[in-house]
């Protein structure tokens, strides 16, 4: 057990344990970047007299969110393509914009931007799939952002590969590049079931196995989707996935707005994760996941933003909010995804469709120091009966004041400390202003 | 035509006209407390160049938002009563809760509290329905808060009248109270079908026909609403409403998240205004409002927050994308509900639903001056597209810097100016701290 170097004081710690509990008056104690306790602040004070003290006297201490699934870079695309469904939406608008504007130095661009604006409403880890990952990888290095980046696969060229081949082989080469990041995993991020072809799946699940490396792919986003797949293959898409040996415990799919009972308990069996994209599915009129559904057969859902092109934001207490809302209405049932659940989703469940449960996604002993204050004392969250609640509920971005990320502290009242947020902002405006014209 | 007191400079003037023009480098004379003239800034500054300016130079101004149906001093009861459905809501907490809390000192706190929250998300106008409307209106005028007060008419007593006649001759008095005050207007507010019989629907019917007041009342709230006027009156409520002589131009039907296509034509035809209340349905598991289908219909849609005890913000920006949202999914067409569209309903159609779009709603020569602005330069909505998804899509409430309510500088850089934020704060706690022992 190491030194103790910093004590956080809260007004509320909110663990995420099993029992739901909200922890009054307590403080967390940092040993370099993992917790090494969590004590009432009244002891803390005492034991750790000569550690550095941050008080925290009116905010909620929750796990950091982990935003599931989004694609960073598209914050440059951010409004760009309205009131369009998805294949229109991908065909008319972003394929085009991409072709024309996505380089290493947009990927870079947009991915800074999207973590100032990732880890101001209180993300700590990010799942991305994008172009040029190698250059996202640098980028959340440089920030302190805890990201999975995504070793793409599709079967027609991009900026960053020309076929399977040169995809897989360039994710392989970023997995070695990464490997020993701290902050950093990289995960096989085959588009989805209408990109990628049969031999390409085999591939993709037998380096899955041999590496133990998680599969993060869009997966019945639409009707459509699950139509087509019929027409051409016979089957749905995630039959045809379980044939060619993905639907197992290291799939993420995500989106899943079209499931069967069956392809739920499916799911549930065969210990996959959902991501669910709340905001993005109902922009596109793609669908709604059956969340409560799939909760209740025990299968563990995570919650992502997507790209900022289709949310328009980046915002996992937005989308947590509204996560939790939706699955009240679509299930017919308002006791569905309880605020305690909602949190759950967007930290725990994320961390599990990571692989990276055991580190993040809640506050224990010698877990990462993954963790975001929110600060309740504001005309928006007041009075507060339950913490819980009016983060999920009544809360917003500029409520978050501080977020640590493996033990370093990002964003400090309310300032990034790994970003200069005024350079981003005028980047962006740049590009904005070219891409417009 | 006035002198020109004071010229607002903005970087975009988004009028809400038939036309959806978004002005570029505008600015807004005002003349009082009306708008003298919206033209180039470039003219603005040389034509008004004495009068006080204001430079909002990365803003959109856009027209108060209308927040059409609060029950503003629940703010309160913010996140009191979670996860569960209408009726065990109300009848299990929300009741007694009031039973026990609600007086005048509450709805002035409460209310104080709740208008705070709506200045700074955007708002110039609501319309409540709670008990002690005096009192609301008290608040609202010395806030400077454009409202509409419901005269209230349930069957059984409440701390603010023991039965329909009584709170009808209250709500008379009311009126009379607040006749001439020129940010008050006040609404027939019978809370809804299942708890107001038929005898008063006719009184109220006659009052409304005789004073030219519109009638604010929750409708087809729920499935089980529906259900049991089945059973006890034989017909659905909009019919029972209908035969009652309350089915016109003068209706706001708060809800209507159970409507077949015969009900939205007789909306239609009967131009009666629906406000929708997309959070709070889908919180309380209530349903979802055909929206996509009125307005193919050409029904008056306005939107609003409810109270924060079942959405749990005030926050008409959020309202009003989560209204844009669900429009396209439950219609299966993202296409519905464009950007102008969400912000039409936010502001003109609201207006239209209170019969105040003749002096508010949209920015236009000679109209009262209340409108919001939002400082698009940040992270969460750059680069800027398109203002108007920007705003419906990216921006928080902390990005409204500045409101004007009737020619008043309500909100200043972000400072309230008629509401003593810190105190109203203290309040709140006070009130949580009493509510939860």
């Amino acid at each position: 057990m190491g030194n103790v170097d910093k004590v956080i004081h809260a007004r509320w710690v909110v663990p995420v344990d099993t029992a739901n509990q909200v922890l009054d008056h307590h403080s967390i104690a940092l040993s370099k970047n993992r917790i090494h306790a969590i004590l009432p602040t009244e002891n803390a004070k005492q034991k750790f007299a000569i550690a550095e003290q941050v008080n925290l006297s009116t905010h909620a201490v929750i796990p950091g969110l982990v935003n599931a699934h989004t694609h960073a870079a598209m914050s440059l695309f951010r409004g760009a393509a309205e009131d369009l469904p998805l294949q229109d939406w991908l065909q008319q608008k972003i394929w085009p914009l991409e072709g024309k504007w996505v380089t290493e130095k947009f990927v870079r661009d947009g991915t800074r931007l999207a973590f100032a604006e990732m880890i101001r409403s209180g993300a700590t880890c990010m799942n991305d799939m994008y172009m040029f990952p190698d250059v996202v990888g640098e980028v959340a290095k440089s920030v302190g952002m805890r990201s999975s980046l995504g070793m793409i696969v599709l079967e027609f060229p991009t900026a960053w590969a020309q076929n399977a081949t040169e995809y897989l082989d360039k994710g392989m080469k970023l997995y070695e590049e990464f490997f020993d990041e701290p902050l950093i995993s990289t995960i096989f991020a085959p588009h989805s079931p209408y990109t990628v072809a049969d031999e390409t799946f085999e591939t993709i699940a037998d380096l899955s196995d041999e590496y133990d490396l998680p599969v993060h792919m869009h997966v019945h986003e639409t009707k459509d989707e699950v139509e087509n797949s019929l027409m051409q293959h016979g089957v749905r898409p995630i039959e045809r996935l379980r044939q060619l040996g993905l639907v197992n415990s290291k799939l993420q799919a995500v989106h899943a707005t079209q499931l069967t009972p069956d392809e739920s308990s499916l799911f549930a069996e065969s210990q996959v994760s959902v991501v669910h994209c709340p905001k993005s599915n109902f922009k596109l009129a793609s669908g709604i996941c059956p969340v409560a559904q799939l909760l209740d057969k025990k299968v563990n859902v995570a919650i992502g933003t997507d790209g900022a092109a289709s949310n328009n934001t980046l915002n996992m207490i937005e989308e947590m909010r509204f996560a939790g809302l939706i699955a009240k209405v679509s299930s017919g049932d308002a006791s569905k995804v309880s605020v305690n659940e909602a949190l759950r989703m967007a930290t725990i469940n994320g961390a599990r469709s990571l692989g990276l449960e055991s580190e993040i996604g809640s506050l224990a002993e010698g877990k990462l120091a993954d963790f975001t204050a929110i600060d309740l004392d504001d005309i928006n969250s007041s009075p507060v009966y339950d913490p819980v609640a009016q983060i999920v509920y009544a809360a917003t971005r500029n409520q978050v004041t501080d977020v640590w990320i493996d033990g370093r502290r990002v964003l400090e009242n309310r300032k990034l400390t790994s970003i200069d947020e005024s350079e981003c902002l005028n980047i962006a405006k740049r590009w904005g202003a070219k891409i417009i014209n």
